[in-house]
């Protein structure tokens, strides 16, 4: 029999979440002796065409993370057993730690093709290190919540609650997810662990087995209800308006039965939704909120409201758990300079921007964002805004720059109030988004 | 600033990574006193339209997980904290451990729609908890094998190694994805910790940010292949054909460097493959591989084979990380037995499965598999390989059902012999693969 496998990654082996080769070229710079100051810049080339914008999340949380990691005796032990490492390499790992400077978008902040969301300035065996681990984390809350807060626009103020925890991939994505969905503005999850975590509120309703599990429908929906008094009660078992008729059926001859709402799981849920509310109506219960759930994603649920669905709230489970329709996204992480002279990468058909760099941010007449300029880090824009902020400096994190959870929560709806309405469009399509280079950063690229 | 989030889920939270019902049912199971033994079932109604078979894999180590579950007082403290729980319930929850039987498909088994991966028999307060937690931990390797398989059948013997860890969503995701990408076939991974935990060969190359930081890509290339003789060096950074002949005049120049591969990870890789191959070969230089990445999945890899690409390696990660055109299985844990009586909802279009049940394989007289038949648990069919075994009975994993993960990698490795022609196709369509139902579980359908 195997060993039973850990599900857990104890924090001295997040040094270890890398990839060889990050280890491999550290340790040719250290023998070489390559020690100059290096910025990579961490970006996409393109939006996926499924998105108008991404939402930049995690990336504050993986600067706070590279900031504090080290290489463990364990984690050196577990190095010395690949056969490519020499020990005065391990020696010199033990004392590895990151006391460079990362910038970030502040997390929650739109962001467009080529805009860096992070840009890290420290001794190039510092910055190389990091790249694997802060892609991973980064990509993870920026996928989620990028396909999240598009589903909370359709939701049109209705509160959106994630039930996607068995879809997830693994146990990080399900507990960490939550957090990207807090930021893109969700209402509550079920995921226990990730709420009591992330400090979402607590949702849950019940499912077809306890229905199946007793000798009927009534007597299963009369349990729930005692033992939970405004309960949501789930119809759809058998026939989802015989399920509603029990449940008004109950409430008169049980008047100690108060429901809250029933949640539709299965079938036309705009025809559903209707018929329910007509029924409940019908017996006066008006206060009765109707959820709906069952495969639902954005297009979804802005097809079910512009049908005139009289559905009060969205549970989101499959389709939002892993962002389905784009669940990766290329993000890259690229040396621009060394040693105080821009470079890149010279491929045709993509840009490559050299240098360290700064996103500026414009607001028309109206409040709405009216486009980008993409910078020189040290450059002034005019009536712009400044995006990037350090929030890592000397190796240590910048309390002030740090995003707590409430933040960047506050700083997407915010940001959804700006959003003309070409990026807030749930469609596929060109939003036409204005985003240029700076004059002196053109300048850069051509020298280049 | 926000006190620093752990990315660890520890061993005493894991009972708490479950959708809030489970744990509302579970109480007002306790508070009815129901207590009979339930079957629940693990499946999935359709296969991807992406994908000919899925490959189960992660329920033996879901099994093995469940069964040792537990509520710490530091779980039951954070309980208590939500509004939903006595403290008898409580109190209950701190004996509480899974005592029943796991079924399950041996891990790197080929399954089809609505066979059960896994069957749960206990009771119901305990069958009822493992849902959520089951299905994530079985989706991701299910999802993520289920992938890399169709890659290693489109590399038709050449080694496949797994770049893919900064896609993948989170740190789980990332170590535990190594352990399906290891059943299904590949050959090594980038990923060091997840290669070291599961036990993958460690593979690495360069990136471009080591051949710019170099004041010229003949530097970066003569140090690389100095500290690591044998390498593999990255020519694509300038100009792909170029960079193959500054190998070739470095090793002409420096006798002292050989290198085994070179890696092509941009443009053309058709061309550029025979390109780079036409004038290793002129050099003398038979031996060195050609290794190519950039984007690549099973179709790309079909093409380039077809069109007679002379590529001895892939290295694959964005759409193998994600699973990227099928990233989720729509998988139900379903209760179809209770108290003894099979139960299942029903559901307009569905099929539902009641009670107990089986799997059985047939093999056609060349020794592929013939196709599938659904019976009931207790059912013999003839000429017919029942797969479902007990990997947990009284609450303890049965040491020789236990996946070995070399087994589950020889069990995918014999079952790609087995496969008939029309599933090991990676286009889409339908298989025409048959799955019936045995006459006993026809007459309990009928039935119930």
């Amino acid at each position: 029999m195997s060993r039973p496998t850990p599900l857990r990654v104890d924090d001295d082996e997040l040094a270890l979440l890398t990839d060889l080769y990050q280890l491999t070229m550290t340790q040719a710079y250290w023998q070489e002796a390559m020690n100059e100051v290096a910025t990579f810049s961490l970006f996409f080339r393109r939006l996926p065409p499924q998105r108008r914008f991404m939402l930049a999340c995690g990336q504050q949380h993986a600067a706070e993370v590279a900031s504090r990691l080290r290489f463990t005796d364990g984690a050196l032990g577990r190095l010395a057993s690949v056969d490519h490492f020499e020990t005065g390499f391990l020696d010199w790992l033990a004392n590895w730690r990151f006391e460079g400077e990362i910038w970030t978008l502040p997390e929650g902040t739109p962001v467009f093709a080529n805009e860096p969301l992070l840009e890290v300035d420290a001794p190039i065996a510092q910055a190389q290190l990091l790249e694997s681990l802060v892609m991973n984390l980064v990509q993870l809350e920026t996928v989620l919540a990028s396909k999240a807060v598009r589903i909370v626009m359709a939701a049109r103020g209705r509160p959106v609650v994630d039930f996607g925890m068995r879809r997830m991939h693994g146990v990080d994505a399900a507990v960490r997810g939550v957090r990207a969905y807090r930021t893109a503005g969700l209402s509550g999850t079920s995921n226990v662990l990730g709420g009591l975590r992330h400090d979402l509120a607590l949702n849950g309703t019940m499912a077809h087995s306890y229905v199946l599990a007793h000798d009927s429908e009534r007597e299963a929906f009369h349990a729930f209800a005692h033992y939970y008094p405004q309960t949501t009660l789930l119809v759809d078992t058998h026939d989802t308006l015989a399920g509603i008729r029990q449940v008004i059926d109950l409430m008169r001859d049980a008047p100690e039965v108060r429901v809250s709402a029933i949640r539709l799981d299965s079938g036309d849920l705009g025809e559903l939704a209707k018929g329910a509310r007509a029924l409940l109506d019908e017996a006066g219960h008006e206060d009765i909120k109707i959820v709906a759930s069952s495969g639902l994603d954005e297009q979804a649920i802005e097809a079910l409201l512009e049908d005139g669905a009289p559905i009060d709230a969205f549970g989101v489970g499959t389709q939002m758990g892993v962002a389905a329709d784009a669940p990766v996204i290329d993000l890259s992480y690229k040396l621009v300079e060394y040693a105080g002279t821009p470079r890149v990468k010279h491929s045709t058909g993509k840009i490559n921007l050299p240098g360290r760099k700064q996103v500026y941010r414009r607001q028309d007449a109206t409040g709405h964002y009216g486009g980008d300029v993409i910078a020189t880090r040290d450059e002034a824009i005019d009536a712009a805004t400044p995006l990037l902020v350090p929030c890592v400096e000397g190796g240590r994190p910048v309390p002030e720059a740090m995003a707590l959870a409430d933040t960047a929560r506050e700083r997407v709806a915010q940001a959804l109030t700006h959003l003309p309405a070409t990026l807030r469009r749930l469609d596929h399509g060109e939003t036409g988004y204005p985003v240029a280079l700076s004059a002196a950063l053109e300048r850069q690229v051509a020298r280049d």
